[in-house]
């Protein structure tokens, strides 16, 4: 097939805001060429307060396939679905949205699923571990959910947003997983995770305080950009295990993929 | 840079119904990589009753340069643009929108402009020759409004619906244009450009009756997809000087490179 695009090609977005930071155009883009799929990933760039009515407009364009869903937007984005899986439904939020086949969006949330496989690749179950979770967002929330189904013996959540992170802990412990809202200190844990956006840009501040930390502990970062943040390059240097942005996200493609419909395609450094 | 596209990459699109037969996601594509832009033109396929939707969504698509509006979209799309320029005004259509700043769209229409340069580029000017323009719609009426600027002797028009073809004439004739209504028959035209759709499909009806033409008769047809229709094909045989649907599609390309804000790109195949 070829390289270029033609009026058959499929349109896969990714919508966020900021958006020129995300992998996924390329990451998609080049998966969808080695599958001999005619489809292109593009970035779409949009703020906050014209979400509802981009997302309303894009369900009439016929050969989107659907649209990945980034920082700001996840939880809105649940909102204006017009249907949402059970995990999503639970979470508040979506990352993969597509056309629900009467002009509006069908939604899930896979960051929890990636962030899981990524994390047992060291072949450690999570059962039993002591798991810290940093930022009460969308990411957090999912990674949140999905740690605590992957039975881990005490969940920990914490954000800058004390409320917000009081919330989380009270969904979670609803639904029967351990709970409680914590200080963004890593000492005492097995597993630390950083959903918060602190890490994009040089100047942010450290989102957790690795005292304490070494072999024995993982650390991963939903952050994907820069490919390593200098939380895990910190963590790397105490001995931790870190799991950066980019194989969390990696590690959801086969479930997007099968949520768009494209099939359940890996990515070749997945293996 | 790099053939696929990232998080930065600008996005133009070319919304239709149907999307499928149009050239401009690789024709613009490969013009962006020419030019070391880090852009990708992608399809649209929007249905008739969706178009203002998806036009106030994609008004708020950021990095979205703008589209390329195609059948059956021209006329609506001039309804729904906040900001027409005179030409696309007096034609009311246009065949290029750009955000207009204000999650609106200034629209024109270049059809005409392309028309006439692929049409004078035999070297023969067009001042003075009688041309007759088969369909009224979008591209048709764009292509009469720009043979009539051009100063012909003879502007007939024609359409399936007697009706609309009268309306277009009175419009040119209040622009002081010698225009009237006539049948679709080449005789006794120097110039003789179908704007009508038929000639897409393969069982499609002839649409200019082509009896009496020969080496000083121009042949053009708007339709692009196939590259030669049957009314092209029969026009070189009986000896005319024919223009097919893609050299006007590329004839135009710098004003719109130049309309989205590109500068005035040229296709190589202008040279």
């Amino acid at each position: 097939m070829t390289q270029l695009p033609s009026g058959r090609t499929r349109v896969l977005g990714i919508v966020g805001d900021p958006v020129v930071q995300v992998g996924a155009p390329a990451i998609w883009t080049a998966l969808f060429r080695d599958q001999g799929l005619d489809a292109v990933c593009v970035p779409a760039h949009v703020r906050p307060e014209d979400l509802a009515q981009f997302l309303a407009g894009a369900a009439r364009w016929q050969n989107l396939d659907g649209l990945i869903v980034t920082i700001p937007h996840k939880i809105t984005a649940a909102t204006l679905a017009t249907e949402l899986s059970t995990r999503a439904d639970r979470v508040g939020a979506v990352n993969v949205l597509r056309p629900d086949g009467a002009s509006g969006w069908t939604g899930d949330i896979l960051d929890g699923v990636g962030l899981v496989a990524a994390l047992t690749s060291d072949g450690r179950p999570l059962r039993d571990r002591r798991a810290l979770v940093v930022g009460s967002g969308g990411v957090g929330t999912a990674v949140a959910h999905a740690l605590g189904e992957s039975g881990v013996a005490d969940l920990a959540v914490s954000d800058l947003d004390p409320a917000r992170a009081l919330t989380l802990a009270r969904r979670l412990t609803q639904l029967g997983y351990p709970a409680h809202v914590a200080e963004p200190v890593a000492a005492g844990f097995d597993v630390v995770v950083n959903c918060s956006p602190a890490g994009m840009r040089a100047e942010d501040d450290l989102p957790i305080d690795l005292d304490g930390t070494g072999p024995g502990t993982t650390v991963a970062d939903a952050v994907a950009h820069p490919p390593v943040t200098r939380l895990l390059r910190l963590a790397r240097e105490r001995g931790c295990w870190v799991v950066p942005g980019g194989r969390m996200m990696h590690a959801q493609v086969p479930d997007q993929a099968e949520f768009f419909g494209y099939g359940r395609l890996h990515t070749p450094d997945r293996g």
